[in-house]
């Protein structure tokens, strides 16, 4: 398996709340980046542009052991395996750079589905696309 | 002209920032629920789903006087005008509810658009139902 | 155990994505206004200010199986049981009024913190104000 | 005056609505982001944490030309001048990367507060960085 892709995120005033750590829900949109990355955002916009097909989050689970503040440089650190035809599965974890264990542990699954929000095989130009850089699933 | 139009706001989690304060983009969306409430939600859903014509904000102007906190009841107190057949423009001020000035007051101009971004007459739904309830700009 | 507490939640423009579906990070705050009302927003409001403890979100996990659109009128249905004496447990469905199956089922689990961010034990306040209304745990 | 201080932005899902264009409240967060970046994110939280001392909007003027959509690379174009001891102007337009005029401009004004919310005069720790990268104003 290939090394964790990385995707770096800076937390701005917008992402944290009056407690003074970041807002629990946003760790996904920081995962859901990270995703897009992963996948080719290219690739994302003419799948939904040319085919219909948009990815759909299936199922979330997240474990918070620490919080992340306001200045920090965090990174999401991401695996992906296909676990069926239908399904995408990531594993996202959100460091602080430089620290010894994760903030934040998350376990994704993605569908996909066309305009109609029925369920569609995963296209292969991104199976295919995620297989070349070594995610065989 | 009626009454300004009341729209309840509880600042949630969400909506704060670390510094304890409303984050100010919010203010921004406080004002669009309350101007969806003005113009009739349903009304909007089906000149979107329907005619494909959408609304769009084209100006929006903010002043900051004071800071909302967690858990303060708001109201998002509204006027509207038709300013041509291009564009509605709003008045929106949001209140700490008994307070004796606004936190925030915003004036915000909306045109229609159709679902290719060109500029459209307001639709006669909308103007007719604003100006039955006394709105006649 | 009570009937599950109701929480309604109207789908506005700033919950979708491009795809029409409310964006999936949103439903976390849905069920957090559910919870908060449901722990009563005065008594953590006073928690915070004058004892310096917090609800965290510990863990979250989500299952999608339908998606909400613009206009929907949607009710968050919550229970809750103290699983420990650091650690309260939701159940938090996401409904379309009137359907015969939640669009999002939730399960969220919280501890309570610090300022400087340890665990400690939930507040008496919380524990007898759910104990009064039915939630033994 | 020194060239105009470029950000860039990706859109992703989050920052998009049903309409397919990116929510306008998002903007306002794009437009921080970038104040940020320019003012020396590290100096911002010292002043935060050491000084108590915070940036807040005071006014915000935007006019929306054109949409941005899903996949699109953006930057965040700001130029800064001190117009007196309390305040801060930027204007801060939003280009499509490679594009030939804004999507979005805007006007913001800061101001800095105490943790009380009193207004206080702009830090010459802030003052002089912009100094020294020509932003004299």
């Amino acid at each position: 398996m290939p090394q964790p892709h990385l995707h770096p995120v800076r937390v701005y005033y917008e992402d944290t709340d009056f407690s003074g750590a970041v807002y629990h829900a946003n760790y996904l949109k920081f995962m859901e980046r990270a995703r897009e990355h992963l996948l080719d955002p290219d690739a994302l916009v003419r799948l939904w542009n040319d085919d219909g097909i948009g990815f759909v989050v299936y199922k979330a689970a997240l474990t918070f052991r620490e919080a992340a503040r306001f200045g920090d440089d965090l990174e999401v650190r991401t695996t992906v395996a296909r676990t069926s035809k239908w399904r995408l599965s990531f594993q996202q974890d959100v460091w602080r750079v430089g620290a010894d264990k994760p903030l934040v542990e998350g376990q994704v699954e993605l569908v996909c589905t066309d305009t109609g929000g029925l369920l569609v095989a995963l296209p292969a130009v991104v199976v295919d696309g995620l297989s070349a850089r070594g995610w065989t699933g």
